[in-house]
């Protein structure tokens, strides 16, 4: 019962297959490959529009080379208070950026509140420089804690960028589950809505180590090809990121095994909202299920062999969770079964 | 007939083989799972000690974060005036350690003049603050250049480091090329003689992607899980990077894969030597061949299907070469075969 | 009626006639002159003990090399919500760093609220290398809102630094305003309270351009020339900040200067609190009075000649001002007079 | 007989007047008080063009300021290999441009040999990111050994920089030193001849603290602002700084003090030319002079009082030197006599 996370699943048989395959013959290397071209062509079916794609290895590289490249001096970042790049990434965003800040703000369910990221801005003015400069909004879809934007709320981050003059960046380190879980397309939930630059994972969705860094309008990413190598993010066998991405994007691959990670989810959050030992802390849209439950419990459960985090709740529920109780997070991905959920199930029923 | 460099390789059978067996099942994330500790051991048995070794993405990030490692306020790396890391990093060792300086030394064919060397230390003063503190030198092993360090200059280097009261690192994206042209084992070629600091490549001789940083006092490296962290190197399933070095490592093949390499370099360059239309630049020790030809051979050849580079002349070579002479790069590989090189050698013969 | 800032005044006349006397003769560069010396000297009687001070241009310098000093891969510095160093150093102490992050902790009126000051620590665990290394707590007193920290209320914050093993630093801008209003000695407010680095500062309070980065234990201090000179804030002619903080802390001037600058901030927050036209925001404890008008007000006052600011309220009180208020605030420094307040009083009764 | 350095003088009695006479009242803190404005002015009449300026407090952060502005990922800002950028900031270049490379060229007696530019310059290519992206050729205008480039030396310097499509920037640490001995207009010796960034000195010929860093094009600056407080750069009562410059910059006092200085730099270059125990390293053109001697000639200086320093002698003219001679520098100032010059002239007959 391997619930700790999608990163301690492997890579997909046919993604391993496909990098199998293109492990024979010379290729030009740093990204000049036929692979490489073609694997960034299909970034452009992909988004219904000339796109700019850098591979890179990790998501903390493609989330932290974004805002690398949208760069100001005093320049601030504003994201939602538990976001990956401010929580998750030991300052790795900060470190690329040469210092570039990022901005906290509140809101509930992981999800930035409009009405507090319009205040925060507010306090920003050309004038005074002191208080340094905005520069971008970055969002999570899907979130940290497992819930999603809807396009409405996409667009609407994008609106009040478009006021500020901010490019706004999506950290898709799970890009597949929220498209297959709103049911919409990749233009739809991206540039649509006025996203400008999109974290694209495959890693933890059946990747080895498959990022890739997608600029809506490519004359953003004039400077990419410096500030990667510059990062030691320039593969030199780039292709064995191309051939992941290859396999990734073909016939439906990604979405299928997006739309399983889903589907156990929903099936795990069912049993736990059917336990009377485990509550939910919310209803989960993704892959990810946060979970409450008391020290015993948790103790039942480590000891039967199921395998999940506790948590730092995030600081908008962190009052809904009573003295003793465990705030406890629950990963599926395309490598879990039914039967280990369900499994999972029998324990807490 | 590719001898562009040894990264227009793909990946050997053997290691591609390993990637896909360990691509089932779960396994801790971030450097955890039992066959990063299993490959951790083997590299203790390889450098006959305990050392700290830290899987990275790629040799501009094991360079890099070595010098991170050992950064000082004003710290000041020594390196020949075309290390790898000085001309062919875009700048990564001075971005990831906020802009320590690395200071260039003369040396010829590659290799740090150890005269220079101290020359150069003697104008830093520890009173004289201005000038910065110098805080490591650094090496390559196989030399940029594809001669080769003997062992008596390596514990030359760092006998002047030691006085100096500064770490040796060496670069070693080419560690196997020089282990067995020396026929040394990998701790007379580091340890023995005062290296404290390797970056073992992996990629350009037969892995995707595999480079790993060692440590060989683990003290050095507490802070190198951060350092890592902060640098978007560490990934979150290590495995994939674990199973190229597991097979890499195993029965020899990294040091058959280098002989081979090593092999066809030495025939490549007989070739040079009988031809009366390209002329050898030196005699090389590893995989990297270096030429002079004219323009007109350099045509004929690019279009009878040789790939290769035209190249930068080292600083103390550069005055060897007539006007409309071009300065050329051939690096064999592990993918190349004898039937190629003895193509090319009839080209010219 | 300038009560826009301290730092709107000049330099009171006793420190320019100190400058103006040392203006003559020669002295060693770059802090090594008599003078240089014999001020440090001075330093270690007024915090009782032998203490390593650096001289430095601005504020902004001194909170971020005292950060950088204490710097740690992935490392984060906890502070309140709208500390000087978050909000008015245009990210100063992240370029510094190089990338650490500030992380803030709500507490009312510009205190760090020491519940969630170990909340938030808690969320760090060594383990969990993805969220950073806690490597500093920084306060200011007097803090950004004119309040003050009790002596027991810095021995509290000290105390749960020393828990996480976690040096203490107080940002002084307006140390010696905070000193005479608790009527404590140099060493009662810092060291005896567990403090560990202090941005001590002249400029506010009646110097040119004098800060100073104090070390309560001079081997923390030891990289500082360096960190100093990278930074851009070792001064050649160091004499002239050295004779500005001569003057300053001779016969009590510092202190009477913060007297002074106190005594009339309470008498202007007396006139707000007679007025009907305008509220105190709270109680004001040293030179900084934060107050609330309505537009029209504002509006008289500035047309009337009176210059303040208005300001951002802190998020904690926030809520505190009705739609058509306006928040601001007023500085009084050793250059306003008696007369000054009182003109203002009348404007507003 | 002090000639250890033109920075171990203290303000000429103007400047310091200036200061005294401007401490009273109140200003607009930041750089926006009326004297700040007049004192602009000031330099766009000394230019003869709308230039920006930005007062900030040493050398090395106007040097450093200036890079910062024209920053590129993988950045190369090509200097002379004893440029003191390079050599004698501790690395702050590289720190404030976030690790921005220094590339070091060589060049006879302190200036950039423009074949060698040429050269080092063609070692880059657009396409070849792995080397860095040239973004600046910076030169020191007088030299760090005392010489001088001519109008034409510059032009051609520039014409390269335009070549390359690269701002020119020039450290004029000691500006008015060069100005006068050229005998032209500020104008002829920056723009005219294709400066875009100069690093306006004050501090070594006669202010405390003085700098300013002046863009010809006030279009480059934009970011300026931030990039100064980002920096600690900003000092709240910038009015101390304009009060200097407002003093040096009239009645030509500034070109008195450096002709001064270079005066007498002539008569202690004369004596040593007619001196058999020192020999002239070469001819000085501004105010420093560099001596060669043996160790007898060096104690026995010392020891009758004479201070100047012993120095790293530039590579260009290192195998001058025989084993046991002493390779020193003498800098005079505007606080130096003649007298001083003829004692020590009388000492070394």
């Amino acid at each position: 019962m391997h619930f700790a996370s999608d990163n301690w699943a492997g890579a997909h048989p046919t993604i391993a297959e496909s990098l199998a395959q293109h492990a024979g013959g010379f290729a030009a290397a740093y990204g000049s490959s036929e692979l490489d071209k073609k694997v960034e062509q299909r970034f452009n079916e992909l988004f219904e529009r000339e796109v700019a794609v850098y591979f890179v290895g990790t998501g903390t590289a493609s989330n932290s080379l974004a805002l690398a490249s949208v760069n100001r001096p005093g320049g601030v970042t504003l994201c939602h208070r538990e976001a990956h790049v401010i929580e998750d990434e030991c300052g790795a965003p900060e470190y690329f950026t040469g210092g570039a800040r990022l901005h906290p703000v509140d809101g509930a369910h992981g999800r930035i509140d409009p009405a507090n990221l319009r205040k925060e801005l507010k306090r920003f003015n050309p004038a005074f420089i002191h208080a340094g400069q905005p520069m971008a909004v970055t969002f999570t879809q899907a979130t940290e804690v497992g819930t999603l934007y809807s396009l409405d709320q996409i667009a609407e981050l994008s609106s009040i960028c478009k006021t500020h003059n901010l490019p706004l960046h999506m950290d898709g380190a799970r890009f597949a589950n929220a498209l297959v879980s709103l049911d919409v397309s990749p233009a739809e939930m991206t540039w649509r809505q006025g996203v400008d630059i999109v974290s694209f994972g495959g890693t933890k969705n059946g990747c080895w180590c498959a990022e890739a860094l997608v600029f809506m309008n490519p004359d953003r990413a004039k400077d990419l090809p410096f500030i990667r190598k510059r990062a030691a993010q320039l593969f030199s066998k780039t292709r064995f990121i191309a051939a992941q991405f290859d396999a990734y994007l073909q016939d439906d691959l990604w979405l299928d095994l997006a739309r399983h990670s889903n589907k156990l989810a929903q099936k795990l959050a069912a049993h736990i909202d059917a336990s009377s030992q485990v509550r939910l802390a919310w209803k989960p849209q993704a892959n990810e299920v946060f979970a409450i439950m008391k020290q015993t419990t948790y103790d039942r459960l480590q000891k039967a062999g199921v395998i999940f985090y506790d948590w730092n709740p995030p600081h908008s529920e962190a009052d809904k969770i009573s003295e003793g109780e465990i705030f406890t997070r629950f990963v599926t991905s395309f490598a879990n079964t039914e039967a280990e959920v369900d499994q999972f199930g029998a324990l807490i029923a």
